[in-house]
């Protein structure tokens, strides 16, 4: 069968031809639909992040996936369900206290591994396996979005983190700010604006789809170029809650700039290093003074796949279309790889 | 009447000849007993935190305090009751949702007073009055060291916050390190040390009566000039849990290095501006891929003062000894603001 994927020391993606795999009892087979793409898939391929399965000279990318099972085998899925793979899988040394708890998204780097990331091959063929409690059912009418449930999983932990560091004392969340308005940037937009004022920071110039995006959920779209984070609570209003989803190294202290009294900044981008000249005594101090926090936030648990699935079923469907800029069958993979928003790959339908 | 406050402009504090308060209705008259001296005094004192009150040329210093109920006019406490007074007030301009939802510790500076330190007098009087719902009541066995459930309220917030940002997944922290063998480091010790590993960093060569108490209390000294905050993980462990209590401005920064996975620092000390080249990136990675949480933590609010006052009944009766290295009568009072740990100035027994 087709797989795309990166070879060890490559630059490119490719496509390789491989086995089909062959599900043991309590793994699913799982036909595959369709495959996203996002600024992770990027790292891996430049060499910045993740790694070759340790016997492999090859890895498989693709770690946003909707499928459809084939073969259930012993497992309770039947064939036709529409379904979505978590990400993380226990380490080649075994199982572990954050699998067995279910909690995959809390193991430290060391504990785990992740399909089409890091030390595993990930989804992006026509058919993969996985054992069942790593599946997650989407109802059959989600099936064409389902790929989204990944990253929108993403965002909902680092919701449910922000959430609960803010848990000791009464907080209603009123304004938001989310760095940036690549597609992380829009889906964490997307899920805020039913509940919040919005408002989201990038450095593209109009016209551009993205702003377009976020001004039809009702979000305010700030310039950071003109308006850098620090100053937006001058320009516009001080934030509750900040989301930072570029990666931009400096954004974890600015972040704190940004925030209102009792605010938190939930950090998901993942910058390279920078050195910078900071006034470390007033970002302490505020923290303090203000009762601010920060959480980073990395990966996601079932939990926030279910919640995912159902925001699934709740965003509206012209998001989905115009988010969604790119479709690609296998035959031209390569230009999922330079989407103008955020593109997958189609390996079949339903 | 006897206080001891600063005058606007002045540089240490004097003896005031002041008013016996009269109390209103639903408010309390206390005798004062014990009323301890911390950093924060030290700092309104040199003129780098806090204010007097709008109409006032001096501030009566003093928010660690303990006293007795003189007068309990409309109030359910009853004439000697022992109780210990919290120190926010809703500001000149009145009342707010942060007082109306008893989460004062919860304000912005600009919608709060605190008495003893910012734009209302303090406790270090012979009799303050004071509003009923703003005094906490404690055992009369606890009557000495009463003065302390304030400061040990403002860890128990800390604490409070750091639990709350990790309530979302599954920690059972086993490690703890605090960063300050202060009064404030000290109390974090003795209320952690029962339940982890505890390591206490400092700056001070043994004999040391603060590094004889740490090690008696059961945790391990580090000697942060020679395993800075950073190397601490690889020199000793890396910590779930850390408390800041110094207010050295890098430990912002720092605390991230010495976390464990899925960690939290708890930032309590209250540093002035100071600007330092620092890996942003590195910093912000690290909160990320290891899903690590920073809270600030200011002040405390009912529930935390009444935590601090179950823990007085808690915590050793030597602890108490050692600690409060300094009792110092009125008209003695300049000793208290020279302490080798932590000094109480005494106004009366019960």
């Amino acid at each position: 069968m087709r797989a795309i994927g990166i070879e060890t020391g490559g630059d490119r993606p490719r496509l390789f031809d491989v086995a089909r795999p062959d599900p043991a009892p309590g793994e699913v087979l799982v036909r595959t639909l369709r495959v996203g793409v996002d600024g992770t898939d990027h790292e891996v391929i430049a060499g910045d992040h993740g790694s070759v399965p340790a016997d492999a000279e090859y890895l498989v990318l693709g770690h946003e996936a909707v499928g459809v099972v084939e073969d259930p085998t012993t497992t309770a899925f039947e064939r036709g369900d529409v379904v979505v793979p978590m990400v993380r899988r226990p380490p080649p040394s075994g199982t572990n206290a954050y699998f067995e708890r279910a909690e995959p998204d809390m193991a430290p780097p060391s504990d785990c591994v992740e399909r089409g990331i890091d030390g595993a091959h990930g989804f992006m063929s026509e058919y993969f396996t996985s054992p069942a409690p790593y599946l997650v059912p989407v109802p059959a009418a989600d099936a064409p979005w389902g790929f989204l449930a990944e990253p929108i999983s993403v965002v909902e932990k680092a919701l449910d983190l922000a959430r609960a560091s803010r848990s000791a004392f009464t907080w209603t969340p009123e304004t938001a700010l989310v760095l940036g308005n690549g597609p992380l940037g829009l889906l964490a937009v997307a899920v805020l604006a039913p509940e919040m004022d919005v408002y989201c920071l990038g450095r593209r110039d109009r016209p551009d789809p993205t702003i377009d995006i976020v001004e039809s959920l009702g979000a305010t779209y700030v310039d950071g170029r003109q308006t850098p984070v620090e100053s937006v609570p001058r320009v516009h209003e001080p934030a509750d809650l900040v989301v930072e989803a570029t990666g931009e190294p400096r954004h974890a202290v600015e972040s704190v700039d940004a925030l209102a009294s009792n605010g938190v900044a939930a950090l998901l981008g993942l910058p390279g290093p920078q050195d910078l000249t900071v006034d470390v005594g007033r970002f302490h101090e505020s923290l303090v003074m203000h009762n601010k926090a920060v959480v980073g936030s990395v990966n996601a648990g079932p939990t926030h796949f279910h919640a995912a699935v159902d925001r699934l079923g709740e965003l509206p469907a012209w998001f989905f279309d115009r988010f969604v800029s790119d479709f690609v069958p296998v035959d031209r993979f390569e230009a999922a790889f330079d989407a103008s928003i955020k593109a997958a790959v189609e390996f079949d339908t339903v």
